[in-house]
């Protein structure tokens, strides 16, 4: 099971978009800013940084060329941006973002709520954004959300996710993202689609976006790992979900990841007691405690001084 | 990895002792009475029932003799007791409880701190304890606490966990468990140990005890599971934790547990809507919102109805 496991992982930050597109109140731009170039710093080496949406659709993200203008652009970390559309695209290129990421679900309906479109639709959009960005340095990431089941239609079949990979790549897109869009994913389903998905690409880039709604974050990137899966979504502090898939929460927190990957010995290149402190800001900046657990029990490796009784009674037995 | 995993796993309920132990206020015997003979009538096949230790070190469970006395003991479940002494062990010959539960932790320290002891007391008292249920029906099951970590000392050597259990062995205990007494666990650290003790012990009757105090509670249980272990101590709504262990929290949560083997196609022979039932009517009795997960968000397999202005775009794309 650990034999597979790949000593390299990469962690992609997903709390500025995915977190706070969905808080209550809107996080100013100069804390989004500020938390950005302190995460890269911290060796997050990817980071969604925002979403180029229209600001109706989701108002906290409305002050998206600000940010991705006014941060420090690190020359080790890749920036991302969320597109919804064409329009979302160019906006992304006048401001050279690294990388963009697509989104269709593989469910027709979930895809409908979500994007107002059909898979078909959405897919021809891709079709046109690929044509917009070829020749540039642009790099596009093709998500496929709700690839471990759907909330209105349950499973969906692995014929039609490979198909759909087959699809983003034939459009030029680079890298794919599995997404448990919902929290639905079970490890024995992670493990048996990734399997597929490296059989038959063992060279692409895929990234895995899981969600602990139903407390299974981690135990799906333990399964993904032992298929050789080496990139992850991860929030903040446990921040985030889709504002669009009903009952839908809690992203993966990036410290319990972190913290996990760490233990087990393996390299993510980021550093803890950093991401540690960032969240407890973070707690402060949306004003409530966050489902990360880490940040409240402290790393494993923190131990506690003996209880002064406890000493007594060591030397009373003759134990130090 | 999932090509280990046994068909067949058992799940130890320990709500009424771990949970309950460590409440503010006092739960009604008549409660706790009422939700063990429930539990047992969803198929959990083992309740650790209560601890017959001294009303003062832990007042909420003054009523051990009563609720042992007054539950229906179904015949296929096992009903156990912690017992922390000879006089506790006494008051459990009384009442003829199936299985009585002696802690020790592998760290000297954590057992001087909860237990009063050193390792060495901890063996001669188990040593009197297997002498007293001599020729009794009573089987004895040896928890090493802080198997995966002790708050005080950190990591503990596997030897000398080994050891522990020859030496529980030896005096003709019947069956161990291996428990993550401060949430320290991680997955390849499980899977080592476990592989350790299922090699030198291939029959041996083995429970594992996780916190989900870092995260990794169900990610420590697939650790085990790919090591071949089928007995799990698990909480209802995840209450619980250990009252001498600082920052300890969290037993991992019984549905939780159940729902991921049952996605998994494990059999537990646990009603899972049964026991959803009960952990809400649990939050209820504690009078807060319990950790637990799947009760919120529900079972992956409960799917939603489509909201009305998707079905109208589906009809518009022509998709049903």
């Amino acid at each position: 099971m650990f034999a597979q496991f790949p000593q390299q992982v990469w962690v992609n930050e997903v709390v500025t978009r995915d977190g706070f597109q969905s808080e209550p109140e809107f996080v100013p731009t100069e804390t989004k800013i500020e938390l950005i170039n302190k995460l890269a710093r911290l060796g997050l080496n990817k980071i969604e940084v925002t979403s180029f949406v229209s600001p109706r659709a989701i108002p906290n993200l409305r002050d998206a060329e600000e940010v991705m203008r006014s941060i420090t652009r690190d020359t080790d970390t890749r920036y991302v941006a969320l597109v919804p559309n064409e329009k979302g695209c160019a906006r992304a290129l006048e401001l050279a973002v690294d990388e963009i990421n697509l989104v269709m679900s593989v469910s027709q309906s979930h895809n409908l709520a979500n994007m107002r479109m059909t898979c078909e639709q959405s897919l021809q959009q891709f079709t046109r954004i690929a044509e917009m960005t070829a020749g540039t340095a642009m790099r596009l990431n093709g998500s496929l959300a709700t690839a471990f089941g759907c909330p209105f239609e349950g499973s969906q079949a692995q014929e039609r996710i490979l198909h759909f990979i087959d699809a983003y790549l034939e459009r030029g897109l680079h890298s794919i993202t599995l997404a448990d869009t919902t929290g639905m994913a079970v490890p024995n389903q992670v493990h048996d689609l990734c399997q597929a998905v490296r059989e038959r690409w063992p060279e692409l880039e895929v990234t895995m976006h899981f969600h602990n709604t139903r407390g299974l974050g981690l135990s799906n990137v333990l399964a993904a790992l032992a298929a050789g899966m080496n990139q992850y979504d991860a929030s903040l502090g446990g921040l985030g979900g889709c504002p669009f898939a009903p009952g839908a929460t809690g992203n993966i927190c990036t410290e319990d990841l972190v913290h996990m990957l760490h233990e087990m010995g393996l390299s993510t290149g980021v550093n803890l007691d950093g991401l540690l402190a960032q969240s407890s800001a973070l707690a402060f900046i949306v004003g409530r405690d966050l489902p990360g657990q880490v940040g409240k029990a402290g790393p494993r490796t923190l131990t506690r001084p003996l209880p002064e009784s406890v000493k007594q009674l060591m030397q009373q037995h003759g134990q130090n």
